[in-house]
């Protein structure tokens, strides 16, 4: 003990001289908390989606503020799935109904329609003392619970869905959190410690979980060329291969696919229930896109249909899939709100999962609220719903036409492929990049998708995220974007993309 | 491995039968989640104030609704600080708010008043897209930020605050569990895990935390002969003797206390921060009951205050302190908005608490709007600044009036003595039982605490948490009641738990 302290101090004196002439005993000592001293798993997680290109945009747009000039005007973002952000509006009926349940007084207001006053009286019958500002249960408002749960049979045809395996969160980000916590084996090493099975590219929180929890990834790659699906071949490939350095414990499958924008096909699916009940696998279904699919002849096929309909072999699989407000026609991101379906755990296990979420009391109530606007919205003949389905419509619309726009205009670009952009709100195109360019980037201390990204920021004001931030093959580039600008600044976006990468190629010719 | 599956599915054959007439092979195999396979930090994690007699109250009140004769007609629920669930009304400039950030058509609606209007401009001015939708900066809007730095400062007597140093969360408690992972060393065993000080009796956040985290509780015994107050020879007590289990790290305390309600004079806070620079520790400051303060002679300091006026020697040490929306006049606790103050954190660490948050995303915006909200109430001379402090003088005027009573109800009863409210929400009286009902506690297999409180409980219709929950003195029994029932209700409950305890000790003399 006191040799370690003892050298803490030497850190502290020989990187922090400055503070010694501070006087005080704890300069002497050194912080509590240093670089040498924080949590290791805490120190190696990236999330590349708010990493360093993300700051230095906003470094750029407070330059631009202060009247530095570039060779542009403005930043676009398309870094993040935050629509709000990128100029979409709310639906109305959702914002009605939480405005009324946080300012009661407006069920006086004749503005507000009645369909919506009678949504949000319920929400507030439902929560204690008829208030937002009180906790609900740890898994959520038991009204939104049973809402929740008829919207999800519905959306899978008739398939029952029982409210006691709704779970409620802050975001989906909570409950994939949540769960992976419960699979966690903290105590072992390897090769005991637990294996999770996630994609490449996949979405970071992932990546960032596994780091936290100090588990095993076992990385299994989407198919570039087969349009991101998944083959099964490759899915056990790498839980062979990672047999040895871990208990393989889940498969995460996230469709629509974020960074990739694939549907996945209901075959697919049922050969990744098949091989994840072979492999005694527990299902973690990110289907938060599930309102987002525009390719012609894909539909999203929910996992638990699937699975359900694959018969009674299949039909104890153990599975949660996740949903949100932030994405879909809601782009609600703010509003912190989601859900979990959990399928066939265990009564004892899950009596464990709602004791570890009580820990935190319970997910955010407006969070609870907008979720059941969004699961009880408006139906034909309801007083808000012409409203509810143009506004809608007008957002879905305009993501197909965007995802459309996108998909077209990359592959036009030369030096640039891209997949169709099925679904999800992204684009994960990959930059086929001339030696030199990958020579400037070794120079630059880069990888050749950072330095590309890094240059159009700098050059063409345009955020994206590198691909390595999601995974790739090795000696592949790729790089994320959103296709949530509206249509008129994703084409000038797409079009300013163009010129950059045919200009950059040319100075390294 | 296959010894492992092998065994699996043999413990699965022998407690799940059943299944097997299921045909699936799944039930063969048994779950991959089970009592067996659950991370063992997960179910090792204790959560009183949600546990087993509160799930008992809901039970309760569903068999009375369905008609279930009782020796009551109503739970009176005390178990948890939930001031709306007890009928609390929210303060009206707060939650106009909110309306007007969540449904700008309001901004036309005449009868809002024009400071709250401007206050929510300002809000969704900070707002990417001008939405509650749109995610903000992982420790959150930076207006809010800077909002809150006036706060403290004004609150502190004018000592600076930065908005750099405040990191907005979704409730207190998901920043205590952040500013806790961080110092984790969770590659390590024994002598060497992270040991961090817990107050005994405490917020089972904290030890919950603990356990998942898989850290050392170092427990040192507030002095309930002094009012809760803390002896320094007590801390030095425990954390000599956890120095060869672990490395101490961190001191909690939670001033106005919770369970106990005593305000920690300012001399005690001086201890303490010697103590703690002494011992090289970083000092977690939960100061969430910061409004509620209602003995006479007795004040709220925060521990930055009095760190900051103990002069240069002490200026360097490493603190954060919380603070919510869920107590103090607000109560809400629905919002999930929360903040934490770091002092003189380590700037490379501080980025690593930014990284590490921003794999959630951020905050919920709604709960960060109606923090700012609350940061900045009116003023004298503005709008609504009468019917806001009339407001917020009759929750805490209430307050004031039910701590006194309760204190005095409970030391009236013959085998009870409590210790006077001084702040918070709480009180943590101690049971004085005859050995007989030790002996019929035993006989039941409970706790005498447990056992005194579930007979309350199915007796009287009163949901309170037993002292276990919290951690007591070996040998001594309490039990935590919050005093947020209406001050009618609150009298009956006491007056009811008075003749509740006569019975009880009649029932086995």
């Amino acid at each position: 003990m006191s040799y370690r302290l003892a050298q803490k101090s030497l850190v502290s004196v020989l990187s922090k001289p400055l503070k010694m002439t501070q006087c005080n005993v704890q300069a002497k000592r050194g912080k509590v908390l240093t670089m040498e001293s924080l949590n290791p798993h805490i120190k190696n997680m990236e999330y590349a989606v708010r990493g360093p290109i993300v700051l230095r945009a906003g470094a750029i747009e407070k330059e631009l503020e202060t009247g530095v000039k570039k060779p542009f005007t403005k930043v676009i973002r398309a870094n993040i799935g935050d629509a709000h952000a990128m100029g979409q509006h709310p639906i109305t009926f959702l914002r009605q109904v939480v405005a009324l349940c946080t300012y009661p007084e407006l069920f006086k207001d004749a503005g507000i329609p009645e369909d919506a006053k009678h949504r949000a009286r319920l929400i507030l019958d439902g929560c204690k003392g008829s208030s937002l500002g009180a906790y609900s249960d740890s898994a959520g408002i038991e009204l939104i619970r049973k809402d929740i749960s008829k919207y999800i049979s519905e959306r899978d045809g008739g398939i029952p869905s029982h409210y006691d395996n709704i779970f409620l969160s802050s975001g989906a980000s909570d409950a994939i959190k949540f769960v992976l916590k419960m699979m966690m084996k903290p105590e072992s090493s390897n090769p005991d410690r637990a294996g999770v099975m996630i994609p490449i590219p996949q979405y970071p929180l992932y990546s960032a979980t596994i780091a936290e929890y100090d588990a095993h990834p076992i990385e299994y790659y989407l198919n570039e060329d087969k349009g991101w699906g998944l083959d099964v071949s490759e899915l056990k490939r790498s839980v062979g291969a990672a047999r040895e350095h871990c208990d393989p414990r889940a498969i995460v499958v996230i469709n629509p696919g974020n960074p990739t924008g694939q549907v996945l096909t209901r075959d697919n699916i049922e050969d990744i229930i098949k091989f994840a009940q072979e492999e005694h696998l527990f299902i973690l279904a990110d289907e938060v896109y599930q309102h987002n699919v525009y390719a012609d002849g894909s539909a999203f096929h929910s996992f638990k249909k699937v699975l359900t309909e694959l018969g009674p072999d299949y039909a104890g699989m153990e599975l949660a899939s996740f949903m949100s407000c932030s994405k879909g026609y809601m782009g609600e991101c703010g509003y912190r709100g989601g859900f979990t379906e959990v399928i066939n755990m265990d009564a004892d296990v899950k009596a464990q999962l709602v004791k570890f979420t009580s820990a935190k009391l319970c997910p955010t109530v407006t969070g609870q609220a907008i979720m059941d606007a969004i699961v009880s919205h408006p139906k034909p003949g309801d007083i808000s719903y012409d409203l509810y389905i143009k506004e809608r419509s007008q957002v879905l619309g305009d993501l197909a036409k965007k995802a459309r726009m996108t998909t077209e205009v990359l592959n036009s670009i030369d030096g640039i492929t891209c997949n169709e952009v099925m679904g999800a709100m992204y684009a994960f195109p990959q930059l086929h990049l001339p030696e030199k360019v990958i020579a400037a980037a070794k120079a630059a201390g880069q990888t050749p998708d950072v330095f590309w990204c890094f240059n159009l920021l700098e050059e063409a004001g345009i955020c994206v995220v590198p691909g390595s931030g999601f995974g790739q093959k090795e000696g592949t580039y790729h790089f994320r974007m959103t296709i949530l600008p509206s249509v008129e600044l994703l084409q000038e976006m797409l079009d300013k993309m163009k010129d950059f990468h045919a200009q950059l190629v040319a100075k390294y010719s």
